[in-house]
């Protein structure tokens, strides 16, 4: 694919599964989950409630780890009946103190990136979720200081992007964003008239997914983050 | 008291007990929590109980409403040696999801304060807690035209100030904040060399309140909000 990105003169990473693993942490919470509720209803069952339950609250509690925790309480009531043992709240509190406390994990390559990029562009990290978690994540990673600063967004879309690149005073054409989602990282800012590049996790929320012929416009997709290096 | 605010170009303004009203709301939330553990401790127990086991989760939850259910779940468990009902779980988080999505109920004054200190400052909203919960009351309040940006900070002490007016490219002398909380709105920006000024609110939250002592440096104190148009 043939690109420009001779404009370029900030590039937002995406956090959660750009720089380090998230989603896996959230797939074994899952699976703990439903061992906590076996019995009360089947293993595919019980994903599929906690799922809709996350989506039902999602306008209430946005995006993160005290969210998701407070539905799995709620999904805990709804799939028992009521039923569930006091103590399985107590352990369903305990896995998301977990994961709120669990250790970074960067992914491959990300540190020969930044490294690389950071005398170049004006870097920072876009991210949704809790402020607090994902500061602290920033943190814990190491990778601070190749970054400007970090912007925790309530959503990405395309309205949040055009704020914050209102609010960093930079044109669109002027901005790359890199990440894991389609929906979250890639389409609005191709939406947008900015540039993005797509480089995928071998896991997506189900509610990150991208249906069938919504993936139009022009974007990089690249199987390794270091590959970047060979287009900036 | 003397003062000199003619250096002044951004004015930060608390949202929480300064814009609108909120300690409130926790007050009755946790009246209420007392209400369903009645017989299980005295209130006054049950009052303290959850007081510490909020500042037990603090470090990770951070601030905000989605933290404070998780907290009242927990103590529940706690102060009931895991005999609590389940129903009175669902009624704790109906709790959480009812705070979320209370109406906005703007304090005296502070649209007109507002609406005369717009034109001749950049005036941004200064908050800690949920960043989707401070965001969407930002926007229910519907003092949203008057405001360059809101920043939500994980907490408000002297560091996240001072990465704060670096990030925004003022200097100290350049930023007045104006505020309900001594400790978070006052103290820390006195002692970085920015000016404050403390509006109390009726109600201060036990974790936010300042010892006798520990209240030194220059500030300026005003009963009502309107006040500061005789300063700016």
């Amino acid at each position: 694919m043939e690109v420009d990105y001779s404009n370029i003169k900030v590039i937002g990473f995406d956090a959660d599964d750009t720089l380090w693993v998230n989603e896996t942490y959230f797939r074994q919470a899952e699976e703990e989950f439903a061992s906590l509720l076996d019995g009360y209803e089947t293993k595919n069952k019980i994903d599929q409630e906690l799922f809709k339950m996350e989506i039902k609250n999602l306008h209430l509690y946005g995006y993160g780890i005290k969210g998701f925790t407070l539905s799995m309480v709620e999904s805990a009531m709804d799939l028992s009946n009521n039923n569930v043992p006091q103590k399985v709240i107590n352990q369903i509190l305990d896995i998301g103190k977990r994961m709120i406390t669990q250790p970074v994990e960067l992914l491959n390559g990300i540190e020969e990136v930044l490294e690389n990029l950071q005398s170049k562009y004006r870097l920072i990290v876009l991210t949704k979720g809790d402020l607090l978690d994902q500061e602290r994540k920033v943190e814990r990673s190491g990778l601070e200081k190749y970054f400007h600063h970090v912007e925790v967004l309530s959503d990405k879309k395309e309205k949040n992007y055009q704020n914050l690149l209102e609010h960093l005073e930079i044109k669109e054409s002027e901005f790359l964003m890199i990440g894991n989602s389609l929906k979250s990282d890639v389409l609005p800012l191709v939406n947008i008239g900015a540039k993005a590049v797509h480089v995928p996790f071998h896991t997506t929320w189900e509610h990150e997914k991208v249906k069938e012929g919504e993936d139009n416009g022009d974007y990089l997709k690249l199987n390794s983050i270091k590959d970047i290096l060979n287009y900036l």
